[in-house]
This record gives structure tokens, sequence and C-alpha cells, in this order.
């Protein structure tokens, strides 16, 4: 199991991550963990903060000469507006954040101390650890990327996208979205929204190349793989739906219409599928297809034309606390998601191959794969 | 927090659910399990083995005199049609299910000692701890509810009910759809789908009313609730999407329509809410408004007219096998995700307000409710 | 991970396991596992209660044709006695167990609802869960045996033994003692403390060979195989302290005597160690030495003469209740230690080496010892 | 639950340590932590390193304005001496530590990778998590404190002492003993062993006052008070043996000298304990009386005069490694038991009685506490 806890607050000194169960032997890049931090912090939609942010992590352990040792491996990123104690105290909780449910839990009298913690700057600790998930996974041959499919009311052309297509198309867009067409017209509408004080949200999609078959289990509900990736995603702040592949159209489809026939490869040795629909999941497991993951964001909830909102000392009605500016967060969301997903499918590969060093890793992995040309 | 394991096979001797953390004090109503368990075997569309099923729990520990003195509820659920040592061995994986995954995963020659445990056969344990979690919900004041939201193309109008409206109007229908049009429409279509020996799936809604603010947490990605609900509906076999609240929809509106405007009523001295967009969770936290959930299932994989795919024996192409003869199973899945919600939210329950008694937990329940009314 | 939770009463219809995790392919045999039940029931000092028990495990999931098929696996054991119902409520706490304590925690005016599962009945499941464990560490060549090494003031003679000298010499033995002279001390003073209405405790050792080195971590405080086998055998009822290796006696020699030095055979290829005081775990991992644990367990807490209490209703001094009536029984608490030893060291196995099936398990687990030789 | 992982190696960068699931509203001491951070580095009998050493933790997240509010603590100890890129590789690993069986895991030609992890510099990260945790304890009445009762072959007076009697007696000796003869002959035996190159190892107590009884639980195998706390004694580096109360001499007492006789004082409405033997455990549940945790452990494995070991390269015989230099580090070991204890009763606390905030789980604790009373 690769696990992971995240700390720090919006404000605060800075943000920790400490993942534990790195196999020992991979090289730990620091310069890929900081490309996507900076891929974060990237998106047109983006209001002033990010702009000036440049997000570094500093490893802290797991690592000697560059290579990890099978120790946890801590990062620290550090926060270039330290000031959460002199920040004033906010009565207006925001809709759409957790500021008057988490004021209500924990009986606090301002949400400054629920927002400086539940607050989207927490998943930069999230990336920082899914950068090192990826990277075992790259050393696994397994690589994961994530697109923006819809930005407010535009949707990018349907269907799922290759690695390949993601880094070449979405990843050179400033909305991270493959299609040039659409992206434009997201950029317009982040535009007009901005400019009328609004906020949008979207979808994504994330697709990992390179799965093999087996990983998750159906054996208990808590250990399938679809389960642990819906979490993952779903845990990310603003996600408030997810999709393994074609879910959601799947679901008002034919059975023979949907289910991805099985074939098999006579000079590979290897099975094969006529489509993706499951993406890359049945019965909680992978199936060796492309992995594929969809969210659903909600749009920003801090508007430049605050909603209404009470102030929790009079009860009166106020206007809700004004945080920060984005407009639209859907690509930076898109990285956060590829880090989760990344830490889930590689968690579940240590499930299945051991987790003490890459080489053995590879090893068990390879007289796995190996078997299953023999039928 | 409430844990639990299920194990057991589809044709094996029987179901069993070990459910640890349940109160002391409770009325463990068996009639009220066991209606449960009936409920998920009803629903137009099922073949002919639910018909003759008739499922009933046997609590074998966790009370006395029919009270839970707090220690683990074990129920064991037989099956009628124990008979897994005789069947035969299955060649041909059938797509859409665990079968292919599941025999390269375990090194299986077929996919039999796949498909007994990767069965929605399994869901029947889940369902008897859900009605333990509903039984102690409904000691706290929490009721949850399902309804199905569509079959097939054939989709209910839109819309959240309320608890009374899904008892009233939705259980009362063989489609659990509250809107009588609608439901007329997809049984035809389940009949249309059935009789071209296709399949059909769906989408749901859950609801639990009655659900205190503050429940979860945004301090760890791995405490919020919505990635608690995600993962327990999203590890139902066959749900392939999962959405809290208006998710999908919210993703393409602007922001100053879906955030729930937050008001104070003065009299009861609570805070309310505009809308319920948010489907009762913000950063991860329960807000006081009903917690809606939806499901979107997939059609089923065992299709009366088989799929395409192959012997593994031989490579050669060939039909999958067929196991059962459902053409549409979205009114018993709904019942499978009402328990799966209903374990999260007592969970989470739990880890406010104790677990050693009913007594104890209303106590505690009953300070923190006077709280919010302080302010 | 093999994790395991267990349910069931003392008086109740039963107990139960699942065991999950375990890997596909191994036979379970229904035989070994209800020795080992029966191996529990055993030993001089032992009240009637036990003479007339039975236990037999029915295999309630997880095999097919004998066969395990990766699914968990549930057990049942029936109790003889189910009177749980029948059974009057207890006013008088006894010392020594959990009686008071319990009903304080859950506001119980009887110490019935405690002492129903507080139980060393429970223990009955454990050892059918840690039959399976050392059904499949067989398959990987580790045997765990157990034997005792005091029982009230009579101590057996120091040093640890072989598997094949506990199964030689104590396992032939009523009070599972190697050392003749010694058993025949501790069955005296068994007379002795029951003729005076006392009961007695003692100690064991459990010795698991065959275990190879690297299980366990020491990079995460809660990966420790040393904290996972102090967790195990700490948790079973009666037993107040763990040793690993010569833990105690260690704690007051030198360090030039206490460590074990490190040898290399050249004809195996493999290093030697001179001692094992250690106990088989150095910094938390298993050093490829056996792996020895003892256990000091006090005396039973109910006895024939019973002990001052309190009547909790009228808080009067009275006699504390007297449920059953041995006199000792560290013997079959040595049988439960091997269990749980077993099932800990089978789930860092499978941490390290994989799960799905024991085919799986046995190429990476030789692989990795192939590589041991190569330094 | 309060949960915690820490990451970071001898000679890296730093440590780390993120506590999760701490209450709101706790006055975050810095002094105090870092006071128990000084309080681990003392001890007669410690080498050149310590001594120069001067540990701070900082805070990096979890307050605001000196008070938690709920989200993850973590903290950062800053390595005064980082230079783990620039020291040499170990060839011949050390007997008493993982070097042999850490390298041989991970596939490790060295052994300084395993060794910068698996050293006791890990503890400083659990003494600062442990620290937080004794502040939020002395928030509910509750006090730990430790003592050293054995180094080497001297033994302190036995007899458990109250927290008063620790501070007062223990505290100010740079043993930690509590008795000053015994105290005397300690020094006395860590120079001779010192001067002879050898070291030593010894015994403590942890007692921890004010503990409400009902935490923990014995419904399931794992939620034991008494695994818990030999699981968290037991991971510390160098601890071979785990007792709760008397429990190795109660191994060799009769029943009726060792169950703590139960009275009731009408004046307070408490039940009350002829003794503790039962070291303030029964049945894995506390029972009001003082937790008394004892902890073995072993000589220090690095020796002035090197042990027998083997250049792993060539496998010839060599001198094992040397270090550091301490003699003893029993007082130290004290330190980070009392932190690893106080987790573990924080976190049973948290289960019982809430977590959101302070006042929440005063308010839920006085409720509970309050009804003991009416029996």
């Amino acid at each position: 199991m690769l696990r992971y806890m995240t700390a720090g607050e919006s404000h605060g000194k800075g943000l920790v991550a400490i993942l534990d169960g790195v196999p020992a032997g991979i090289k730990l890049d620091e310069n890929f963990i900081n490309g996507e931090l900076a891929r974060r912090m990237t998106g047109y939609g983006r209001g002033g903060r990010m702009r000036i942010e440049s997000d570094k992590a500093e490893i802290i352990s797991g690592s000697r000469k560059g290579i990890t040792i099978g120790s946890p491996v801590a990062m620290l990123i550090e926060n270039k507006d330290y000031k959460i104690e002199d920040l004033a105290d906010i009565k207006c909780p925001r809709p759409g954040h957790a500021d008057l449910a988490g004021m209500l839990k924990h009986g606090f009298s301002d949400a400054r101390n629920v927002l400086e913690r539940a607050s989207a700057r927490e998943t930069a600790a999230r990336v920082a650890a899914g950068a090192v998930a990826k990277i075992l996974l790259r050393e696994l041959g397994i690589e994961v990327a994530g697109h923006v499919t819809a930005i407010g009311s535009v949707k990018a052309a349907p269907g799922s996208l290759s690695v390949a297509q993601i880094r070449k198309s979405a990843e050179t867009s400033d909305v991270r979205c493959a299609d040039k067409k659409a992206a434009e017209a997201m950029k317009k509408e982040i535009d007009k929204a901005g400019e009328a004080g609004d906020t949008l949200g979207g979808a994504f999609e994330i697709v990992a190349e390179g799965v093999p078959p087996g990983l998750g289990s159906y054996a208990q509900w808590d250990k399938r793989m679809d389960g642990a990736l819906a979490r993952a995603v779903m845990s990310i702040p603003a996600v408030k739906a997810v999709s393994i592949g074609s879910g959601i159209e799947c679901s008002s489809m034919k059975g023979s219409e949907t289910h991805d026939p099985i074939g098999y490869d006579e000079k590979t040795g290897t099975f094969t599928r006529g489509s993706n629909n499951a993406g890359g999941i049945e019965g909680g497991l992978t199936n060796g297809a492309p992995v594929v993951v969809r969210g659903f964001m909600k749009p920003i909830a801090t508007l430049g034309k605050p909603l209404a909102s009470v102030d929790v000392d009079t009860g009166k009605k106020a206007k809700a606390a004004v945080e920060r500016a984005d407009v639209a967060a859907v690509p930076a969301c898109a990285v956060v998601a590829e880090a989760s997903v990344a830490i889930e499918l590689a968690s579940a590969f240590l499930d299945k191959f051991g987790r003490d060093s890459i080489g053995e890793m590879r090893r068990n992995y390879d007289a796995y794969m190996e078997t299953l040309k023999e039928r």
C-alpha cells in the first residue's frame, strides 16, 4: 500500500506531504515534481495569486544521492504568502465551501479557521505526492495524463484520448483541452463569466496507459479499484461527480452496445478488447485496457460578485467573503486528479507486486506478465 | 468507525457479514433486515432466480434479548441453491464482468472461480449490514431512501425527492420510480430489451434526511464524506459513476446559479439554504441539508444474446457464458446503494459522537445540536 | 495484508471469523482447522465446559472443491450451549475481567452483556483464522509451534526449542511443556491451586521456523514486525506481557553478550547467526532466524473462591460472579498465540510477495531467495 | 483516531511528523514540545552526538495564533548534521540492528541506506507527536510520566510510582531513576561498561493518571487498549518486551493474589480498586486505575568494541561498523515510550468522546463521568 497524508494551511508556513511505501531504487527527480507543481498552477482563468506563485517541493527525506531508499518521502512546499497569523476573522461563510459546516462542526466563531485548511491549496501537496507515484509508475511502463473535456457549457469533442494525444494537444493548450475549437470557446466563456463576476466549472478525463490486468480486487468491497479511484478523485475539492470510463453514457445504452468484446491476438498471445467503455476496469479490477476516469467539477465557490450569506455573529443577511479571484480552475483540477489516480494505481501495483525495491517489483511484474502469455 | 467485511460466493453455502462498531442498546429488528433483503430482490426486469429467492439474515451475534450489546454483529444469509462444487468450469469470460481480469490476476484456468465472488449476490450481505446501519440512523432521526431516476433511455422527471415522496411514490412502483409515466415507459423498454436478448442500465438517487452538519472532515483527504460516499457507491457491482447532489449538472452551470445561498431562521435559530445543489455536502462535510447521492449503473453484463468472447483454452472465438437472465436491476441496485450510503453516514456519525451506546451517542448529539442554536 | 475480524458471544449461536486476503490455490484442510480447535480445548487444568466442547469450524466461503479461490474465508463455529437469551443478569463484576469497565463504558446495568463477548471463547475464532494462516505458511515452508514454559511458580528449563522439539516433546504433554520434570510439577501445582479454589497463569513461547529475512519494515512505526507481533499476542485475553526473543533477559545483559554475531556460510551462500537472542527480529524486520515470541499470562480471573467485589445495584460488598471453573489455561493460550503469530507472519509475507495466488507468491518468493544467494 | 506518520533519516535534512486528528481549540505550546525533545536527549551514558544536539520542532501547520484548528499538525525537526549525501557506504552490517535484514529486503549493497532510517533518531519525531498528544491529554486531566527501573544488572526498588513521585524523584535524576541508591549504582555500571567498550539496556515504566474507565474495546481484537499499547511501545527501536502492569510478576502468582478487588466509595460514588496489578487495563479496556506499561530495552547495538560481522562484498569476517557511541539510552527510551503511550491513550479518548474540538470533547467526557456516578 502506498499511503499518504498531507498537512498545511493556505496561508500557513507551507504544505507537507508524507508518502509512505515508496520502493527503494527510484530516481527522485525533483525537477519533475516541481514541473507537476507548475502544471497545477497554470490554466486560463486563474486569478492573481496563482500567477505569482511558484511552488517548489523540498524533498526532506526518503532518498540518498537522489535515489529512494524505501523510507517515507516527506516533502515541504513553502507558502510564499505566510500570513495566517495576521489575517482577519471571517464572519460570513461562503456558500459552496466548507465554511459554515466547518464552523458548526468545530464550534468556531469565524470561518478563517476552516477555509485555511479546506482550501484547494492543499492539493499542491497531493500533486507532489502524486508526482512521486508517477515517477514510480513510469519505471513500470505506466503513464498517466489528463485533459479538460468541458468548461462551463462548452464541451470538447467526445471520445477518450490516448496519453500521446493528450500530451501533444491538450498539454499545449492553456485550458488543457485537446479540441482547439472548443478551447477557444472555453476561453471566451471564461472571459464572459469573469466580466460578470461569475465562475465556471467543467469536466476532465484522466487516462492511464500500460496498466496490467488484475490490479484491485473484487474480493472485498473496499479493495476494488473503481471504489479507490472514485474516492481519490471525489476527495479533490470542488469535484462533485466521478465516472469510470463511459459510465454515465453507458447507463442509458444497451448491454450489447456497452460491454467491450473480448478477442485474442495469436501473435502477441494477449487478449484484446473491441472497445473500452469500461474504462479499463471490470468487476473492480483493471483489465489491461487504459484506465479512464472522468471528473466533474462545480464552479469555483468564491465569486467576484459574492453570494447571499449571513453574518454568523448577528444572524443578519450579508455578502459572502471573497478570498480569491479565479474564474475557472478545471485545467488545474485535472492535474490534481492525475496525481490522485497515479497514487491509487501505484498503491494497487504495490499490493500485487511487492514494494521493497523497484528491482524486485519489476522482476515480479515481468514474471506475471510472462504467465499471461502462456494461456 | 463502523467497519464491515463480507464473505460468500454466489452458489456457495451462503453469505456472511460482520459489522463491527455497532453501539449497544439498539433493537436489532430482524424483520426490518429481512424486509431490506426482500426489497433488494424485487424489481421489474429480474429473471427467474430472483423470484424464487427469499433471503433471510440469521443474526449470529451482537445482541442479547434482541438488543445490541456493542459487540460485532455477524449475519449469515444461506444460499438456497448451494451447488458451487457441482458447477462446471467456465472457459469463455464474459465482457463487462471481472471474469477475464480475475482469471489473469489469480492464474485461474476458468472463470467460475472468479464469478462466484465477483457477483451481485455479494450485495445481499451489504444490504444486511446496511439495514443495521439504517436501524441505528433511525434511532438518531436519520432516514435513508432511494429511487430510480432512469432505466435505459427513459428518464424520470428531474429534481430530487424527499424521503416521504420516495416512500410514497417510488417504493410502490415495481421499477422503484416515483414518476408514474416514466415508470410505464421503463417497463416497456425493459420488455423490449428482454425480447431482444439485451439488457439495460440506469440511474438512481439516494437521499438521507436528518443528517446533522459536520460529519466527515476536510482535514485529510481520506476523511472526506464525499470521498467515502463515492467509494461506497462506486464499489457496488455495475455502478460506473457517482455524483454528489447535482454534481454533473452543476459542472456546466455558473457559480451564481450553483451554490446554495445561506440564510438564517431567527425562530428556530438555524441556518437555512436556498437550494441543495451541493447534495448536502460542502468541502467534504455534511452541511445539514439532505445528503443526495446519485449512481449510474451500466447494463447487466450477462446477456440473453451473448457477447463476443474467446475460449481461454484454445484462444478461439466463442460466445460468452450465460449465467442468469435479468434484463435490468436498477431498482435492486438502488437498495444496495441505500445500504452503502447508510453505512458511511453511520460511520461518520460514530466518529463524531462516540459509539459505545445509543444513549451516549444521543446525549452527545443532542448537546452538539444545542450548541448550534446558540450562535 | 491478511485481515480478519471475528464475532460471536460465549453463549450465543456461535463464533464467526472472516479472513480476507487468503491467496487462491491453497488446499483448505478442514481437518487441520478442526485439529487446531481441538488443541485449543485441551490442557490439564481445564474445567468441565472444555471437556464436553468439541468445536467444529464450518467453512462457509472462500473455497471451491476444497481449494481457496482468493475470496474471503468465512468460518462458523457453532456454540454447543446456546443459551444467551436465558442467562441471568450479573450484578457483581469480577476483578480481572472487563466486567466493570465494560459496564461503565456501555452504560450497562449488568455484566452479562460484557462478559459474553469479553470472553476467551472468542479465541476459538482466532484459532480458526490462524489455522488458515498456518496452512498458507506451510505451503511456503514456514512452521509455527508453541509450548508452555511456566505455569504458576514452576518454570521449564530455559532456552528456546525448535519446532521439531516442540512437536515431539511439548505437544504430547498435557500441559504442553517439553520439560517432563517441570510438567509434572506444573500439574501438581494446578491440583493444589484447584483444591484451594485458586487459579494460575504462566508463560509460553511461540517459534516460527523458515521465515525469510525482510518481513516487516522499519520505515514506519506501524509496519514493524515486532510491533505487529506484540499487538497480536497482547490482544489475547489474559496475556499481560510479550517479549520478542530473549527480550527480558537481554535487558540486563551486556551488548557484547546480547547481539547475535553475523557469519557467512560460503557453501550455501547464506548469512549465519551465532545465536538468536533477537528472536529472529532486528530493527522491526525478520532476519531469517527463527521468530521467537514469548507471552505471559495472568491467572484466570474467575476463581472457585470468588474475589471481593460489589453489587452494582446496591453498592454493597459482594462476591464476584463465578462463570466457569478452569484452574489454568496456559496450554490453550499458547495455541491461540500460535494462531496470532501465524496471521501476522502470513500478513507480512503477503505484503512482500503478493497475495493473488500461492503460485505467484512462491514464484516471487523463490526469486527473492535466489537473489539473497547472489551476494 | 489520532494517526501519525513520521519521515526522515538520521543524517538527512530533518525529521517530519504529521499528526492527524488533533482537536481544535488546544494551545500548541512549542516550548513544551521542545522541552520534550530535550528530555529525549538527556541521560547519563549518552555519547558525543547527543550532547551537541539541540532539537527544535518547527510547527508547520495545524494552528492559528497558537491554537489548534482541527487540521493536521505537521512538525519539522531539522538535523544539525545533514550529511547523508557525503557519508560512506557501510559494508559490515551491525548485529542487533536492521542492517543486514534491511539490505537483503531491499537488495542494497550497503547498510547505510538501511541505518539512516532504522535509527533511534526517528524517535525524535515520535516525541514531538507525543508531546502534542500530551498537551491534549493534559487538557483532559490525564498526565503521563515515565521513569527508569533498571539499567544493566541494577534494578530500582520494585513497585509502581505515581506521576508526582516520578516528576519529583526520577525527573531530577540523570538516569531518570527515582531510587537514588540504584541511580548511583546504574551510573557506575554505565561507567564500567563504557570503559570496556560495552553497552547496556534496561527497563522503564510509564504511568498515566486520570485515565477514565472504558477506553479501548474488547469487541474486536484490534481495538483493545493493551494491544495498542504493546504495539506502540514494542515499535520503539531496541524495545524487546512490553508488560501491562505487573504482567510478568503476575504470571507466576495465584489468582487470589493477582486480581485487584473491587470496592465502592459511597462518598464519591465511584468504584475503587484494592490494588493495581492489572496496570489499569482489564479485558482490553482501561478501568480507571493508573495505566502502567513497562518496557524492556536491549543494550545498544553499536558497541565501542565492535561485534563479529561479515563484509557483505567479500563474505569475509569483519568487525561491525561503529556509528555512534552511547553506552546506555534507557532514560531517553522512557521519554519515547511516554510519547507512544500518550498517543495511544489520546487516540482511544478521541474514539469515545469525539475529536472536533476540545470543548466538545470535554462536554462529552464530563457527561459520561457524570453518568458513572449515577450507579
